[in-house]
């Protein structure tokens, strides 16, 4: 008979908490934390230059100023709710397909990199018909284009850089370079980069993250900023804060007769007593 | 033996769905929202009067423009994440104690009026004893003050009029009142008035309600705004949102060299790889 | 120049709040909460028949005991977090494609309906197209089948009977329960019916609601019950629920050696101080 | 005229993003994450010693099995809404006074530290007083006592041994074990530990954090451990997860007549449409 539940991420056993096989307490003063976030999520301990190239990873998009909608959210809701958790998880909701989550380009470079393996083309070739496709079918190529770099994103150039120096760059890095490239020439937009968050969907695929994982592991790397400044509005904020009226258009006033417009709809005020 | 968990609230028996022991097809086209809400919560079914007033309390706080936290913290995570869901939870997470939250004067309300039941003292004394203890203990009334609103609060003003008027106004309300003038008259702010949420919360203890529920029965009521600020949002809003730089002051500017403070902080570059 | 934010849902003039051009004043006591509920999502009042339509779509999924994932995950959280709306965002973030959410049938029905009107052919055959196409591309039909009920889900029929009855079901309709009929056949499972949300998806089009706005309904549609839970766990729950070790099945004990597999990894004991 | 947002946490300046001060391309390979992470919070790099005790801190609570109400949650609402971030969000708000938020340890300790340096008594006489007073005020003493580990925490006494260690123990600490000790004597459980998360508390004081700041910390620390459950669950597990029937005690079955009742509590079945 099987079980409800199936885990094999950590148990607890007597007195002993046991994650992902080690004892708990060999790990606090044993490794840092990027090695245990490693261990728990891939199964496994890294090696020195897997570690490196993951904490890289995991510096990548440290804070954004007031420029990151999560950011906001989350200092806009414990401005009327003073409790941190409520801050972080409302910050966590802002990720997804628009920003700071790298699952759509994760899925694709791993389809396009199968599809090379399979199809027995070069590097080039597979390049070019995939964004042929993609031309064809209107779809956009995921992981590209930020509003403030041009032709190159610093950080996924250093966070590449890195990820060559240790070993951890592959025909799959090259791969999705040359689509990049074959794609901003045929829409003539060279100055389209590869954004941060692309390059980190390479490198976490190179160390063997499934899409689902990287959009975890960004909002974890998210997590440090969001705590510093949900801390800074507790303290330094405005309780219950709004948008100032002079930032918003709310249209020309209307005043409509809410009588009037229920007689109009079908109601009648004397059988209906307004609780319908 | 007992179970792990026990529940009263519907049950799935066979290919009926109960509903506090009715059939959930009875309930489908039988009552409006608000009944099976009052039902849901309560365990009962309301009374014509209870459910007028109920809906009156639901009606209270729909909505407030750009000025509540919740709908502009939930506008912002739709703006990079165009989920629904992510958007009503965010406004959720925004409702507590400095707003929305009607439970502390909930729980002030039903513990004054339990004391004046223990005391055997007239209202007004009992009144005047909890403002003087609170003012002794440097301890707010809850449920008390509005930005906009000075010596009443409209809203809190209809509603008590449509619980006057439908029979369901004790000497709870009364005791409550009579806290209100005593403190605002000792703290010399007569212009505080009891707010709306001040008076849901004395309103929704008359119907039976607990402090907690009342809590969500006042995030409910505010989520069709929600819905109607997230849509509006998703159809014409901007991607990726975010406080404009001219709204931020971000201090002075400065540059620190991380080398230098790195080394000053005790790191030797040579041995240490920048992984510690 | 355009203000940066821009929002027709309500405003605050004076010390009038505004709900859609009406003083919320009016609102309260005016009209039932669902009115006000269709006022701030569709931008004006219903009329009888469709309130009563809306009604009922509001009651179709109110609560299913212990068998919906969002209500047991509001308990789990509020045994650790004694919080109402940290109960409730909990809840909230349990709808998606797989349960609750009708936004994917009303897109497909719309989508479906907009072909029918454009290709000019019958309802049947537009139905026998897209079931066709559906299955060549081995794409699901949203909106159907059921754990428990077969044939006919009683909720959806209930629905369905009430909009008839108020002249607001219409071609849309038809044309899905024909695309319906034409699949279950295709695939030979007569058994399967249109659920519950499928038919919530249907009813909200035709009263003029968008696919996201539908997902906001139904979310705000199980909020009563999720309340009545948590009120339930927080009164009479236990603290720091887990899942009972005998439900799970944590696999085959291993015991692995950190020293060993860290060195084994790459690391070197002397110089690694356990930080890297 | 000031601005109506402050913040110091990063800017965005040209092409630079700069993070307390540093360009981020620096710290992308130039530090581990634990240590972006304390500069972020704290707003300074750490020294050597520092990061040794923070990272052991975050390695504290890695995980704990199906035994913890936040990974349950996550994992239930990712059977019915498969996306990551909606798992990570339900799990942070998990966490709360009940379970993994130190920050009423941290508030506890600070005050009761204050009090040591203003009273002029010592440490054992400072001790002695703040027991007595908890005890007349039936108050408990936060951090302490586990279901599992009685007398000794091993995963706290591992994290003093490394405070200590590392010269990051001080009157602080002992303050709060001398309390510790007093109170399991006055209340007969010698068997009481100080607990994981009130030694993080208490050593997150020694590096200069907020209570605030501790809870998110302590939030932040365990998504490695809720980021490998929700990918466990998935890839492996059950979509619309339930509480299976045999673990739910949901009384005796009772059927009551919707019509009947509702007649009973005062509608008239002919004039009110079941709209009321």
């Amino acid at each position: 008979m099987t079980s409800y539940w199936t885990s094999s991420v950590s148990r607890v056993a007597g007195d002993k908490v046991m994650i992902r096989g080690y004892d708990l307490e060999s790990l606090i003063g044993g490794q840092s934390f990027s090695a245990s976030c490693f261990l728990l999520v891939r199964g496994r301990l890294p090696t020195p230059a897997e570690l490196r190239v993951f904490d890289a990873v995991l510096n990548a998009v440290l804070d954004y100023a007031l420029l990151k909608p999560g950011t906001v959210a989350a200092r806009y809701t414990v401005s009327a709710n003073p409790n941190m958790v409520a801050g972080l998880a409302s910050a966590m909701l802002a990720i997804g397909p628009l920003t700071l989550a790298p699952e759509e380009t994760g899925r694709f470079v791993a389809e396009s990199y199968a599809r090379y393996q399979s199809d027995g083309t070069s590097l080039e070739e597979t390049a070019a018909t995939i964004v042929d496709e993609a031309r064809a079918q209107r779809r956009r190529i995921p992981g590209l284009g930020h509003p403030l770099f041009k032709r190159v994103d610093p950080r996924a150039a250093k966070l590449k850089q890195i990820a060559v120096a240790e070993g951890l760059w592959s025909e799959r890095g090259e791969l999705y370079e040359l689509i990049h490239r074959r794609f901003v020439d045929a829409i003539d937009k060279p100055d389209m980069p590869i954004n941060d968050v692309g390059m980190m969907a390479v490198v976490l695929l190179e160390l063997g993250f499934s899409p689902a994982e990287m959009t975890g592991l960004a909002a974890m790397s998210t997590l440090p900023g969001v705590i510093a400044h949900v801390s800074e509005e507790l303290r330094d904020g405005r309780p219950i804060r709004v948008v100032p009226d002079e930032d918003v258009d709310y249209g020309e006033a209307v005043a409509r007769d809410f009588a009037a417009d229920r007689a109009a709809a079908g109601w009648r005020p004397d059988t209906d007593d307004g609780q319908t």
